[in-house]
C-alpha cells in the first residue's frame, strides 16, 4: 500500500490576511480600500476550485486537495480579479472558473516540478511526491491539468487555447531549463527564454484571457499580456534572489535550491561574470557538481557575495516591474490600476 | 545537458498493414473490403495529430514525436473511425481532431506510466523516460495532454467533458492500481475497478463522443459506451494474459511486468485462488517481493501453470468480448457493424 496519508495541515491565514500580505505593508491608501473586495473574489474562486476537486474521484481528491490547500499567495487569481475589476467589471463571476483553471494549472506544474526536482518541501510542508509518493504525484498533476481544462471548457475556444498555450509554454520551459542545468555558459538569453515560458507565460495568458472575456480591445489585451509577462519575469528574478538571500522560514523551503539543482539564474550568471581567476574557476567547478555538500552551497554564496550580482539581480527585478507598470497605460485610472502597478513592484521587492 | 537524442527509429508498417494486422487474419469477407477506407481515415487522423505537435515547441517536439511514432496499433482511432462509419458517416473528417485527441491522451498516459513503472522498453524501443530522461518524460506527457485538449476545444462542451472524464478516470485508475500493488488480497472487484478506469473508460468515452457528434440517440450513445467499456476490459484481460503467455518479440517488451510490479490481474488472482497449502503461501510470498529475481518470476509462472487460471483468463476476456458484441444492437447492420463485433473478439483473442 502507498503511504496515502497527508501530513497534518497547518492552519491557513484568512484570504483577507493573505491579500493584505501580498499587497504588502506600505500600499497607497486607495489600494487598502479594495482588499476586502478582492478577498471576497478569491474566496469565490477558491470555492469554485475545490468544488471541482470533490467529484467522484476519491483516490485523487486527497492528494489534489493537499496540493491546492495552503495554495500559496494566490497571486494569479488575485491579479486576474484585480485586472477584471480594473477593466470595469462590477462582478468577477464571469472569470471565476477561468481563475480557478489557471490556479489549477499552476498547482499541477508545481506538483510535477517537485517530482522532477526531488523537492521535499513546498510552502513549509512535505511536497506532494514526498507525502503521497511519486506515482500519485504524477497522476495528481495530470488530474489537476484535466480539471483545469474542464473548467476552461465553458469559455470560447480562443480562451481555451490561451490556457493551452500557457501549459505548453510551461512544459517547453521545463525542458529548456533541463537542457541548461549545471551549465553557466548557457547565458542570460537562455535564462530569459526559460523563465518567460516557466513563469511569465501563465500570468501573461491569464490576464490576456481576462481582458478578452471582458471584451477589451486588442490593444488592451496586448498591454495586459505585456504587463503579465513583465510582472512574471520580475517575480521570477526576485524568486531567484530570495533563493539565496531570503529567509527560509518565510519562504517555507530551504535556500540554495538553484545552486543545488544547477539552475543558472540572473544571480549566478552575474556572479560568474563578476568573478575572475581562481575564484571564477572555483565557482564554475562547484556550480557544475551534481551532488553538492552544504559547504559547497555556502561557498557558492560566499563567492556570489564578493560580486555586485546581488544588487544587479535586485535591480533587474525592479526594472521588469517598471516595464510592467509602463504597460498599464490602456487600463483606466482608479484604485485597481494603482493596485496593479503596486503588485508589480511588490513582486520585485517582496521578501517571500 | 540532457541526452535529448532519440534512439534510431525503426521503419513502421503502413497503416493499411497495421489495420489488417489489428483486424486479424480470419476476418469475415465483408470486413476486408473496408480496410483500405479505414487505413485512409487513420492516415488523416495521424496527419492531424502530428500537425499538432509541430508548432513552435522545438524542445518538446522531439520527445512528443518519438512518443507518438510507432504509435502502436491505433486501436482507439480505428474504433472511432469504424464507429463513425457504422453510424452512417460517409466522411470521418468531423471526428479526426477528436480521434487525434484521444490518441494523444492515450500516449500521454503511456509516457507517464513508463515513468511510474520504470519501464525500459515500449513497443520494442526505449521508453520515453529511458530515451529522454525523467524530467522530459513528465513534461512530454503534460504537453501531449495539453495538445489533446487544444484539439478537443473545437467540439461542444459536452464532448470536451467526455475527454476530461476519460483523463480523470485514467488518473484515478492509476492511483487505485498503486493502492493494490503487491497485494493479492485486493481481489477481483478492485481489479475491475482499476481496469475500468485505466483502460475501458477512454475507449468508452471516445466512442460515446463519436456517437454524440454523429447525432445518435441517447440510447445508441449508451450502447456504444457499453461496447467500448466491455471491449476495453476484454483488451486489458487479454493483455494481462499475454504478459505471461505472450511472445515478447511480438509484444515488443519483456514478459512478467505485472508479476514484477506486483499488479494483481485476473490471471494472478485466479492462480492464487487455485493454489493451496505450501504452493499458495509461496505464490503469495513471491508476488509480494518488491525486488524479484528472474527465477522468482519464472517460479510465479510455474505455479500459475498448475492452476486453471490461464484458461479462466482467456475465457474471461472472451466473455467481455461477447458482452461488447451484445451491446451493438442499436448499430445499423452492415460491414462496419460486422467489423466492430470482429474487433471486440480480436481484442480478446489477439497474440500481441
Amino acid at each position: 500500500m502507498m503511504p496515502f496519508t497527508p501530513a497534518s495541515e497547518s492552519a491557513e491565514p484568512s484570504l483577507e490576511a493573505l491579500v493584505s500580505q501580498t499587497v504588502g505593508a506600505d500600499f497607497p491608501e486607495d489600494v487598502g480600500s479594495v482588499v476586502p473586495q478582492l478577498a471576497s473574489d478569491l474566496q469565490e474562486i477558491d470555492a469554485r476550485l475545490f468544488e471541482t476537486l470533490h467529484t467522484s474521484y476519491p483516490q485523487l481528491a486527497d492528494a489534489a486537495n493537499y496540493a491546492c490547500r495552503a495554495g500559496g499567495k494566490r497571486v494569479r487569481p488575485l491579479l486576474m480579479a484585480a485586472t477584471h475589476r480594473a477593466l470595469g467589471a462590477a462582478d468577477t463571476r464571469p472569470i471565476h472558473a477561468l481563475a480557478a483553471a489557471f490556479q489549477l494549472i499552476h498547482t499541477a506544474t508545481l506538483v510535477h516540478d517537485d517530482v522532477i526536482d526531488h523537492a521535499e518541501l513546498r510552502r513549509g510542508r512535505p511536497s506532494v511526491p514526498r507525502a503521497f509518493g511519486l506515482p500519485a504525484a504524477i497522476v495528481t498533476g495530470d488530474f489537476l491539468f484535466v480539471r483545469a481544462f474542464e473548467l476552461a471548457s465553458e469559455y470560447p475556444r480562443s480562451v481555451i487555447l490561451r490556457c493551452g498555450e500557457a501549459c505548453a509554454d510551461l512544459a517547453e520551459g521545463e525542458v529548456l531549463q533541463e537542457n541548461a542545468r549545471f551549465d553557466l555558459s548557457s547565458g542570460r538569453e537562455h535564462y530569459f527564454r526559460v523563465i518567460e515560458r516557466k513563469t511569465a507565460a501563465i500570468v501573461s495568458g491569464a490576464l490576456a484571457a481576462v481582458a478578452e472575456i471582458e471584451g477589451a480591445s486588442n490593444e488592451v489585451i496586448e498591454d495586459l499580456a505585456m504587463y503579465g509577462r513583465a510582472l512574471g519575469i520580475a517575480f521570477q528574478v526576485r524568486d531567484d534572489y530570495l533563493d539565496v538571500y531570503g529567509d527560509p522560514d518565510l519562504l517555507g523551503k530551504p535556500l540554495y535550491s538553484d545552486y543545488r539543482e544547477g539552475n543558472p539564474t540572473v544571480l549566478s550568471l552575474e556572479a560568474h561574470a563578476g568573478l575572475d581567476g581562481i575564484a571564477k574557476a572555483e565557482f564554475e567547478r562547484l556550480f557544475a557538481l551534481r551532488h553538492k555538500q552544504p559547504r559547497d552551497l555556502l561557498r557558492l554564496k560566499e563567492l556570489t557575495d564578493r560580486t555586485d550580482a546581488p544588487k544587479r539581480t535586485v535591480d533587474e527585478a525592479k526594472m521588469w516591474a517598471e516595464r510592467a507598470v509602463a504597460s498599464l497605460t490602456g487600463v483606466p485610472a482608479g484604485p485597481y490600476h494603482v493596485l496593479l502597478a503596486h503588485l508589480a513592484r511588490e513582486a520585485a521587492g517582496r521578501r517571500f
